[in-house]
């Protein structure tokens, strides 16, 4: 079964092929235009403030979804070009976080955990 | 039907939620810590060689991995929050990039198409 | 006369030649390490609220200074690899800054202006 | 003596006063700003290999320069409203660092020091 991030994955790999760009899209290459694109993100919200930015209004709302967007497809198409599964990759450090930040000690706050043994 | 998307973005809630992170997780605050995860994943490729990238070896791949995954959850996090479906705003700008970057005109070629009228 | 940012650049030419540095110090890759730190330092903001930002508390001011310190050392870094003056660049940008940005306009307000003719 | 860090500080209150946004200058803002400029900044890389990234082409370099100018505005400001002295804390860096990299240990190497102790 096709998900839809392979959806997009594959629509991806033509999207680059037809116009010949993979060899601009090098890993190294992809990381940088994902930290353009949040970058763009996160000019969305800078001079908001936190309840402005639960209800950021039609215009910025439109603004943020173009930027989440891009955000999206170079996010897919590096880890299309690495080999990694996002979700799974995804899950797996949501397990960790999970043991990581018991709710019993970490409930209403903001701090860091340890590491999980093994890791930094 | 449920995608896998969908799937993290209730984890996450309910992760927020036993918590009491909800009031942590404004969408700007989300934003700042999507950048700094992908601050971290661009980390993992700053001094490998185009090359390199392509082909990182077991451990930095396993731990652009576990950087990936971070960028995913706050990334759903993120649009669940602001109510953005993240594949459809993905799709929209793949259609939007393959009109602007007409394959005759782009081939092999890096430059910046303008951007569609009415967005900047 | 030496500026404290020159006898930094200075500095940092010394750091990475006595350790075989440069051909790491391709101005790709130090936009990437600039970026990675940036990552860092808004990771130390990203739970707090506006008010908690203005008074951090000593640790985490302390956290912040040596993210800022990283940051400052790597974009002095690309900007002497570069053969860009940091202080004119920033100048040019305050003085046109100054232009597109008239007081009795944009008084109070954080949207954006126009870009100067001639640029994007 | 007023150094030129000091004097762009300066500026940016008297800037930043006249449109009466110091409510937008919370350091919490001004650390994203800072993260949407960099973001503009790598973008000018991202598509570039090694070795162009040297040599830009003086359109490219121009627009390195602007963004290199509107990074160094936004870090300063952060730096002042947080009263870190920017070269103070990058000097403190890159003495810690001058210790954690012995040349004898990391020529030509790129693998990453443990931190000092006492900090992560």
């Amino acid at each position: 079964m096709t998900t839809e991030l392979e959806d997009l994955a594959v629509r991806l790999r033509e999207f680059a092929k037809v116009r010949e760009w993979e060899r601009f899209h090098t890993p190294k290459n992809l990381a940088m235009a994902l930290a353009g694109e949040v970058g763009e993100l996160v000019a969305e919200f800078q001079w908001l403030t936190a309840e402005e930015s639960r209800s950021p209004g039609d215009e910025a709302l439109a603004r943020m979804r173009t930027e989440l967007g891009d955000v999206t497809l170079y996010l897919v198409r590096l880890a299309d070009v690495l080999g990694v599964d996002l979700v799974e990759a995804a899950r797996a450090k949501l397990d960790d976080n999970d043991r990581r930040y018991d709710p019993d000690v970490y409930r209403g706050s903001a701090r860091k955990a340890p590491p999980s043994p093994g890791t930094t």
